[in-house]
């Protein structure tokens, strides 16, 4: 089944304790789909500027992501990002942000785009994200993204948010402040008592927490010794996790708790090398090994 | 197969968010003990001072603990330690140290113990560590803990443990000390190049990573919503550990594999209650049911 991801298109500058890179593709909408192209098609919804290459879009088209959802505003400048990672990565620290075109997206859906399956609504402001959710009749599951920034300044549409979407991505941190519990495990069953069916709580370099009324784990992250640049991690598992649901077709816990593990090993792939370049040297074959070899390494 | 540990053993009192303990029975020698008690005999080798109530004693010897190595210094006192968890529990705060009898503690193993296969060094210096390693005659695994203070004051003694030892336990953040390593992975590597066979870098709430030659692997926590005080809760890991490889007789990957997932299943029940209430109120098949929890829950 085919998958809707609306989200933000990025060029990103980012340093990290083992190299730097300037104006690099980036975005969630953009990690996202590369992750969820390995497993099925994907609709792309976003806004860049005119500044944006066309090869960019035909790189995406050419991995069967279709683009016919990026608005390119003329005479606006594409969302631009510069970040600094250090230490233990897990955490960025913001040194520039350009909103530009960004600012003022408004996604309107084509009516064959409304009419997709599987949607993800990738972190943007909850009232943006309730405008797409309305407008996406054809939905059979919908997952969203969120960050700290909307839960101080928006609160009451991501309450009315939660209420309408099937699940949750956040990180350990945004768990907590959103739910006002230290203890993730609790902090996870209070996000499902405001509405989505599972919540999954990312944890960096210590993987991700599922937890619905049927079933709770955690799967750690693949482990690597040449993690390069942890910048689109989080979207690169939401897109291994719903790329290989719309890929089944499926949302029992048996498919979202495979969707999980390939949302770990999609995410370990992105973060060895900046931006999507070591998506861009994998195809396939390699994701399925890797998977197998997590799989062996859970198996006791 | 018999299991020795030499460690400390503590009056522990304890804040954590959801109370407090004065005076309760802790140190690293206990927590193993009892952990590994599950699983295997022990003989505990420590030191405590007259203050020590002969219940205790008892207590670990209806366990199935060979107290004959636990010296009582007259007109000693027994080790004790304040300390206080906040917020996400992964770091203590240390408020009162008072070394007592383990200040001198300068163990001697008698010809029974010194034939011990299965030996754990918990946290002591690496001198001593060293000293009862010689003594150690029939020894067939030798698993070592160690801690930032002794990384930083003693590292010739350190690192010449390393070399006598089959594997080492620590914490993340004394693996990142010890090799000068962020990454986890690379300063396990490091690790094993300094000598040890296997080493095993717990992550507190986040589970624990085992790396050796032949394999390497991420077993996360057993995630639950009532963590009460991880005091002990390494010490407990590593119990569950030595006690499963003694009572299977066996150190190959397979052993080593199952090991950690009972040393994290063992370690999930002493978080649940301060002391050893939790473990006081388990049997081994509530163990064994949370083992095949845990088992499903990572598998897909």
């Amino acid at each position: 089944m085919s998958l809707l991801v609306v989200g933000s298109i990025a060029f990103d500058s980012v340093q990290t304790p083992f190299g730097v890179i300037q104006d690099a593709l980036g975005g969630s909408a953009t990690y996202f789909s590369y992750a969820a192209s390995y497993f099925t098609p994907v609709r792309l919804v976003g806004v860049v500027g005119d500044d944006f290459p066309p090869e960019h879009r035909a790189m995406l088209e050419g991995r069967g992501v279709d683009t016919s959802g990026l608005i390119v505003e003329q005479g606006g400048k594409t969302f631009r990002w510069r970040g600094k990672y250090e230490g233990d990565m897990n955490n960025a620290e913001t040194l520039e942000v350009h909103l530009n075109v960004l600012g003022t997206f408004d996604p309107d859906l084509s009516p064959a785009f409304a009419e997709t399956p599987f949607v993800f609504l990738a972190n943007g402001s909850p009232s943006m994200q309730r405008k797409v959710l309305s407008q996406s009749k054809g939905r059979k599951l919908v997952v969203a993204d969120t960050m700290n920034f909307w839960i101080e300044t928006q609160r009451d549409e991501l309450n009315a948010l939660l209420k309408e979407v099937d699940g949750l991505v956040l990180n350990d941190g945004e768990a907590r402040m959103l739910t006002e519990e230290v203890n993730l495990v609790r902090a996870g069953e209070k996000v499902l008592a405001l509405g989505p069916k599972f919540v999954i709580i990312k944890k960096g370099e210590h993987g991700a927490m599922f937890l619905s009324a049927e079933q709770s784990f955690v799967m750690p992250a693949y482990p690597l010794n040449d993690v390069v640049d942890p910048t689109g991690a989080g979207d690169s598992f939401a897109g291994g996790f719903m790329g290989y649901l719309a890929s089944v077709g499926r949302t029992d816990p048996a498919a979202l708790k495979t969707a999980m593990a390939y949302g770990a090993v999609i995410a370990s792939f992105n973060v060895q090398d900046f931006s999507l370049r070591r998506f861009q040297r994998t195809e396939r074959p390699e994701i399925d090994a890797r998977l197998e070899a997590y799989r062996a390494m859970m198996s006791f």
